[in-house]
């Protein structure tokens, strides 16, 4: 109710008839939240009022900005971990319901495409794992790829206002920066996925400081392109319910809306690229993508398909 | 050598002198394999003979059965263990080598296709997990999961002489029964597999009384079908060598031999079959594998692939 109204008090009586509970009751719930980071102001007559949000992502403030049925709804939010997809995995293989979410404050060990380091500093950017849990055959994979980064470039653009492209498969640009990373882990038996997760890493508040030097030509951050900071839990809200949404979309009309969305929103399809792959460079003009998510060149008449490689955008 | 001249005296000196090692080193070594469960003969002015090898699974004997290069050289032998998949999994997060196998004489949560229990007990079976790392796009997984099918199946016929057919995509059947299951976990980041796991359970020497009444009528073993007991750690040594001749012939020559070679050990190719499906029953005439791995039917000029599913033989 106090996230609702934002700097307007709201007495006491009125927060103990709506919950039907105490007065004393209310007093309580007031200093949980106390702990968990939220200051409040309390005048005799008037009531409470919100005056700060906790720094720190908590989880009742995160669950106030979901939309989403499922996607977040089992929610673990760590101060450090080694790696959100580590603890995602665990969580999998205990058993987790479709939708666990695992958001950690930092990573020591976060990994990005190919195996490379990802930097993933204290408390200003977004390290996350979704766990997903599709029934489909282990060739869609490719798909769910594609359609997260789709899901992400649209929840920084309803959240912050801020436009990204997407670089094929899976990265988020502005002004061929990075903003965003996006892995998908697959794990099948057979021909069946048994699940997969989506590590998301969104460079949400850093500053330039924050970067190490060799990085700093080639990242960037929603507040460095924004000019203020951005709400993390907003932000996270919107991707949670993003990425439930075009889930449900796929699963009812299949990749075709999907890989459309991804076209549009695409940095990559329309030019010349360059990719470096494990057999050497490959350089053509990007005319789309297959329905498996491979990125549809053609170089002299020829017309191929890549499905793994590093996309330098070039001509 | 002692392994290699069964039945045959061999002195100590002639053992001492090839391997260049002292008379007391020799003894020492005898000593230990003694430890492991062999059992040897010493007779005056004659020398060592080997009476007995161990019943249990040893890496000293298993070692000597391989031909392989890579698979299998990586090798952990346990009692007992949930399952031989997780313990190459966990080994396969901490970095281990492509061909890394472990071997289990006993498994207490064996999980087969679709999820279901895997009947694993004491001693009798073969149940082992084979590490792969393999340079190959997601999309590769399935026809991996048809190239472990087939190199099981030539090395039992190698290894002990009965021959048994595949069932589609995985299953080894002698007479309608399950000799052999196969399960290929699969993981993979974005559209490149990280590893494979191929599981291969293998009804070796169990007898009738093994098994639970519920499950005699539909699986057999290598002991009933041959009328005798297979020696475990020859089979192993030849599914070793069957999987690594084939695994460097798919990297050379693509799938199209692996293909061929499946589909002339099938029983479930120029039959009518229904397929149990997660959209329902499917009924078609069963042609041949595509290249992904799918199985293609046609029922009534109408022609169509399926990727997932039970097979019934039927017609």
């Amino acid at each position: 109710m106090l996230l609702q109204h934002p700097g307007e008090y709201i007495s006491g009586e009125e927060i103990s008839k709506r919950l039907s509970i105490s007065r004393t009751a209310v007093w309580k719930q007031i200093n949980k939240l106390r702990d968990a980071g939220y200051e409040f102001e309390a005048v005799s007559r008037k009531g409470y009022r919100l005056v700060q949000k906790p720094a720190r992502l908590d989880p009742i403030t995160l669950m106030s900005t979901m939309k989403s049925n499922i996607f977040g709804r089992h929610l673990k939010i760590l101060e450090v971990t080694t790696s959100t997809q580590e603890e995602v995995r665990k969580l999998a293989e205990e058993g987790a319901p479709e939708g666990t979410l695992v958001i950690a404050e930092e990573q020591t060990g976060g990994r990005g495409r190919l195996g490379r380091k990802f930097f993933s500093p204290r408390g200003k950017g977004i390290w996350m794992s979704l766990l997903l849990r599709p029934d489909q055959p282990l060739s869609c994979a490719p798909q769910l790829t594609l359609l997260a980064a789709v899901a992400v470039c649209r929840a920084i653009k309803t959240a912050t206002g801020v436009e990204s492209g997407i670089k094929w498969p899976n990265d988020l640009l502005i002004g061929g920066r990075k903003i965003c990373g996006i892995l998908l882990e697959s794990v099948a038996e057979d021909e069946r996925l048994r699940y997969c997760i989506a590590g998301i890493g969104i460079n949400a508040n850093m500053t330039e400081e924050d970067y190490p030097e060799e990085l700093r030509s080639i990242v960037t951050s929603l507040q460095m392109e924004s000019g203020q900071a951005v709400d993390r839990s907003v932000l996270i809200g919107s991707v949670m319910s993003e990425l439930e949404q075009l889930y449900r979309l796929y699963q009812e009309e299949g990749f075709s809306p999907i890989a459309h969305l991804w076209e549009a929103l695409s940095v990559t399809i329309n030019r010349e690229v360059t990719l470096h792959t494990s057999r050497g460079m490959v350089t053509g003009y990007a005319t789309g993508i297959d329905e498996n998510g491979g990125l549809i060149l053609e170089n002299g008449g020829e017309k191929f398909t890549i499905f793994s490689g590093d996309v330098q955008l070039g001509g």
